[in-house]
């Protein structure tokens, strides 16, 4: 181990220094910006090399290091790098948020002071469908007459509720009690402080296209605008070995090499002996393990060993 | 180390025993109820033994154990029980219950299902004003006049909030989008599983005189209800030791000391060169830590030294 | 939601009843035993269906619930499980143990009392070898001559580091400044507690083949004696969904994509481009990415596309 | 609430910044740097307005917020700091250390590296009594005699131990193995990361007088050389509030008022309603209860009511 004696000075992320403090809008009136981080892609590689020690010697070079930590889940050196955001969110979407237990938070608070006069709003296009095949999500649009109806009452319901809040503090009432009645739709707005390690496994879960649109428009904004600037080697690793990645569990793998090797009927057998192949009246019937599995083949350019043989009258 | 080898059975405690799965009510239309739990307050005193070996032999009784280590904050012990509640609470009470980050939680989710068809209501007699002296407080009830508008308004609100929903769910909208603007008074349900130790620093911060109404409400009946039943030894402790303990500062001991040995001039003398015995037109200004000092001086029959000579005048 | 008002049993699993308790034995003088529980399969379940409320209907069976929770990583409800092991482990293995933060931990103590007086011992066939390949891992077993010097030597040193402790005790020395030279091997022992959801997580790196040896005969225990008789339905889908899965990493994908439609061309480029396939006087580099594809292509019944062509001399 | 849209720098703390990367060393070989920081003073109160909102209007000024929030145990604003240490320390105190789970660690590795060369030693003078009265302490030091003896025999014990290990390293045993038998005062370094209120936790248990000397050293070291410069108003107000504070539990508080009314009678009913006053041959009997309350009672310069009508022969 070196033993530094001298002075140094803190790590500093050129390209997010840029954009410190800028906010980035998200939503009709919510945002994003950066208040303060600590550490850089170097900082993940330093704290490596002190699990490592002398015996490594740079073998790896910094970018291949950290792809390799990525790759490998060695998640501690990525809780070294620290960033402290300060958004802005309607309440909704907030306790989706919160329930990340590991990072730091500072939420406004509506006993101490009046609650944000804001609240989401939805264009008359932006209604969307409860989706069909997914408990829940949500899929396409309303068409606009509704889309127009909707946003109408949206507004008269939360001028309403305003008034009602304003009312209660005009006539004395307790701050902490008048907002009983707030919508969740009220915008809130936090400090929100996280290690990178713990960043990563949230934006995971929120970048996802089974999370909910909103969030979903945070976690973006954070990772493509902020993560990508702040630690991009580590970011790229991220996105290349856990966003992009495909997990094939121990029945994928064993009708993927059934598969590879041509024999279809045993990987149809094997599909059959788990339950997947069940029949009703119009061809296979609805099995969600089996159509995961459909969706690797494809992406993996491996043919349904099963479609046309069983589809059939 | 006495090495077990034989089977055992896990320890159940009595007390509880008899109301697991019974509902205490709360608020108007909430509960917490008892699912699961591990442990009892002989847990507490088999894990500190783990810990002390073989050398304590006994020294202690339990009581004394586990008395002596809720009072030297030895808090392992006491995180070798848990428990599991089912809750039912609105929304904006479980929006601070949530902040507690040491437990586990499954929550009613209005993005599968549809929202809990009930919100909290507020009696005639319940409005509450804010206090005057603390920011986030709120002290004395509104007149009845009042309070029966305000229920009204409530109860419109309320219903046309409803009603909103339901409409938009009817014509298609998805529940993830059509909840955004149910009202924070909204219930929802819970399981909710912690430690004891997390749990007693749930109840200290939550049972305290500062805390909002509703969730003092609730703790009052997991603390008084369930936990004095679960682990009687450690509940008992927890209430000598930390609930009803005082914290005196340095300056407060420095301050005390002089006022004990009839030093009342010294006492004065410290007060003031810590800026706390500036005046006003109407005597001593305000001044947040002096007045609690005074409070705990009180509370330990010890005289308030400044209090006549100042205020003269 | 249902609002049960009924008082109800704690939840038992039947297959682990019959084991609390009794000890299973680890290396040569360790041991796990469980001392107490809470939860199983159907607590999962019954967490799951809270989050899901009324809406789900028991369309999914309790089977096909816990293995879409468990494929999906919807983590909160496995939290709904709790264990509790005593476990007697040497220093060095719980150094590695107690990384894991998510759990509850009351270790014996050293400072109150005396070190257990026992150390883990060698076998003389059971001296490892250093990895060649892998730089923290170990290989083939050391000659018997040169382990049976090896372990002659270790009890040498055992003992005397032994005779200093009991030494420096007899004069007086303070427990916990006698102790300071007392060898890793020594054994400790603690109460260790710990949700599914974490001890899955624990298992995944501990019962994993990179991990060293006697931590790794630990989590086996665990996870095959403990675990599979505790919550048996949970812990096969970890096995499927975990243990036996395989992550397909971004650039896997592309490369298996192209091979699987017969581009080996297209596949070696994309391998080339990434920098996988630089030649050395005896063939192709070592790459630990390209290397891990190989792996996973073997596994998975495909042919390496770059072997043959370039490995030629 | 204000919304920024400029850009801003980070906050810098210049007390610390002179010191960044600087040694401090610890015990004969040991050493804290600090590597890096997030925040400052002025960060906390930051992140405390964000709660407070727009009502507080700098009602407080800054050192009487963080005084404020100190006092109350209002606790978030305080993990909006964060540091990074790199330290270098006997293992075996590094087991006391490892035991704070709220923080991010990397520790050298023994596994991909040789240990460090380095043992905790102890010159002659600084062998230490196990104490009398504290089961888990240490007192006075040896004879020079003694401390002389024992001096020579560690040195002796920690020779063969690095030379057993060398010898194993030597002969190809795999780094993990060759370890099992090394003292625990072999020196290891890690990279340590953790938020402020953490590290106040951390330190108000680790710079008590009943903390173990070795890591008491790095304690007093982080607090009043890094903390102090670091957060030098949120230092001040932990060591007036937490270090420097005094608790008085349910039963201290109504003795003390007694005493303080000159009720000496009445208090002493109290304790002996508690079973503080059993009396043995030569006076009262130990009680550690009633000796802590015996320390409170001096340090507040109140008289203990029952000396000395007890202690009578």
């Amino acid at each position: 181990m070196t033993r530094e004696k001298n002075r140094l000075d803190r790590p500093a992320a050129p390209g997010l220094e840029k954009t410190l403090g800028i906010r980035f809008d998200v939503l009709d009136d919510g945002f994003v910006r950066v208040v303060d981080y600590m550490g850089t892609d170097e900082s993940i590689v330093q704290a490596a090399r002190v699990s490592y020690g002398t015996g490594t010697k740079k073998v790896h070079e910094d970018r291949g290091l950290i792809r390799y930590l990525m790759r490998h889940r060695h998640t501690t050196p990525f809780e070294m790098c620290e960033i402290k955001l300060h958004v802005r969110v309607p309440m909704d979407c907030w306790r989706q948020w919160i329930r990340h237990r590991t990072a730091n938070v500072n939420e406004y608070s509506t006993r101490y002071s009046e609650a944000i006069d804001a609240a989401q709003t939805t264009p008359s296009h932006a209604w969307r469908q409860q989706a069909a095949a997914n408990r829940q999500g949500s899929g396409d649009f309303l068409d606009s007459e509704t889309g127009e109806y909707l946003s109408g009452r949206e507004k008269e319901l939360q001028d309403v509720a305003r008034e009602v809040y304003e009312e209660r503090l005009s006539k004395g009432v307790a701050r902490e009690q008048a907002r009983k009645d707030l919508p969740l739709s009220t915008y809130t707005e936090a400090y929100w402080k996280i290690d990178l390690h713990n960043l990563f496994h949230f934006l995971s879960l929120r970048m996802d296209a089974h999370a909910q649109l909103e969030i979903r428009s945070y976690a973006n904004t954070i990772g493509n605008e902020i993560v990508a600037k702040w630690c991009p080697i580590a970011w790229e690793a991220f996105v290349d070995y856990r966003l992009n990645a495909l997990l094939l569990t121990r029945l994928d793998k064993e009708i993927i090499e059934q598969i590879s090797q041509g024999n279809l009927d045993e990987a149809n057998q094997i599909a059959a002996d788990n339950g997947w192949l069940s029949t009703g009246k119009t061809g296979l019937k609805s099995n969600r393990e089996r159509q995961e599995l459909e969706t690797k083949l494809t992406a993996l350019g491996l043919s349904v060993p099963w479609k046309d043989d069983i589809h059939k009258p």
